[in-house]
């Protein structure tokens, strides 16, 4: 039984929509009010019962489509008028999510909340890239520090003098523009100009599309194909791990060779396509 | 349609069987072989076909129940006879989980893998005592490390004095025994004696027990209620939103109170409170 009057704070994982818990997806299920970010998966967005108000509050970099305020006046005045609330927000929203605002605004206003962990981006993109981010040989700690903001500031707050040494392994999460400065704090730092860079795109999605490089060619690397935001850095000796252990490209290659040969096969008559395609792109992205 | 002779690396969460991932409880409702650590709760193990091979290897703290190379091996072999096998590992299985070694065991032996990340004890451990690891005007970046591997080596191989000021946040896992050493180093890195520190056992569970404190008096407090393993621990001004934000606390105690309640209730003839704490530990935790 969902409590009225209540906001859950549900993060709805990377990318794959497979990826919500099993507890976020029940609340979605029961949603009344769904307010949802860019980031999050259309497929999840349908789950939400038909009759649900559905509120887009999505944020593109640099431009927010609805203030932070606005947004928290809204989770409370849903919340205030009856409504089974479900926040549904990319990656963990608890990890630079903002969660943290939106439940200080509920506890302000007196509305009770949940918070729904999700798995976050920080650590499931470079998994799905092939890359863990501790290995007992090669890493035993990581920090996640977020570069978008430092790209609205004009000088970079973050002490990378002290970043580039005290973690093995260092994810930065949409840190395309700033990329070339965080590169040169860490080479300032005297981090080696071999430690390897990875920089993933759509991560854990069909589309994911990655590039490998070192501190010294990754800008430029970077610049060659215009990569745009969202963006996953990971930088250290983890990276090479990817060589041995590129399980999901392999996977996304396998299917849609399969679906080129289908097609080819319904040119000739043959009907499965369609079934084929939805296996692709339901929740769960794979059956 | 599953693979078979393929092996699922599955990130059962941090505790609460309904942080499991839709795809991750998909993948352990079809598996032949199921082989689970400790820390994965009954519930999560129950999901898995009455006929799978359900092979524990758990590890206490310090003491491994099974040598990594022979869960590596394990997990081959079992591929290899043509099972669908699940490997289910507490929270992640590429943050502190070794899965980047039973991964590379797998290539290795040619055995195809998939990797499903679950929800990192990290993230929802603190979130569940009510602590963000960011926010907006408190905290921009975080490091996990363990103090685990620490506690087996003769000295710390971890560079604290960077580690101290480098990021906000600091989650430590499982570094109850190191607790006191940490402190110093932490101390002696400059960072201030007021720092708030949270220790959180059994997160996300029913039994989820929480001390509060700084640098100063946080190795007391700790000693003086024999805090065992496993423990998060997060240090940084983060801590201080608890206070704020602590729901599941308060969520835990009406639960109890209305489950004692429906006990005092069946002593005078009620039947419903088989059904209420079914709701209390069935998958998901709270409906």
């Amino acid at each position: 039984m969902l409590h009225r009057g209540k906001v859950y704070l549900v993060g709805a994982g990377p990318g794959d929509p497979g990826l919500i818990t099993v507890r976020g997806l029940n609340l979605l299920r029961q949603a009344e009010v769904l307010i949802y970010d860019r980031l999050v998966h259309p497929d999840l967005v349908a789950e939400a019962p038909d009759d649900a108000v559905r509120i887009y509050v999505g944020k593109e970099s640099g431009w927010h489509c609805m203030p932070q305020e606005r947004i928290n006046r809204l989770l409370v005045t849903s919340a205030q008028q009856g409504a089974v609330v479900v926040r549904l927000k990319g990656g963990d929203p608890f990890v630079f999510g903002r969660g943290g605002e939106e439940a200080q605004a509920l506890v302000e206003a007196g509305i009770p909340f949940e918070v729904v962990p999700g798995v976050s981006s920080a650590v499931a993109v470079p998994a799905y890239a092939g890359i863990p981010l501790t290995h007992r040989k090669v890493a035993s700690s990581f920090a996640v520090i977020t570069g978008h903001e430092e790209a609205e500031k004009e000088e970079s707050s973050l002490p990378w003098g002290e970043l580039a040494t005290a973690v093995d392994t260092l994810v930065v999460l949409m840190g395309v523009k700033s990329l070339p400065q965080i590169v040169q704090q860490l080479l300032s730092a005297g981090r080696s100009i071999e430690t390897p860079v990875a920089l993933i795109r759509q991560g854990t999605t069909a589309e994911q599309y990655t590039i490998i490089g070192t501190l010294a060619d990754i800008v430029v690397k970077a610049e060659a194909v215009k990569l745009a935001p969202p963006v996953v850095t990971v930088i250290g000796e983890v990276v090479k791990l990817r060589e041995q252990l590129h399980w999901f490209s392999e996977l996304v290659s396998e299917e849609k060779s399969k679906i080129k040969r289908q097609k080819a096969k319904i040119e000739t008559g043959d009907w499965r396509l369609e079934s084929q395609s939805e296996t692709f792109s339901t929740l769960g992205f794979r059956p």
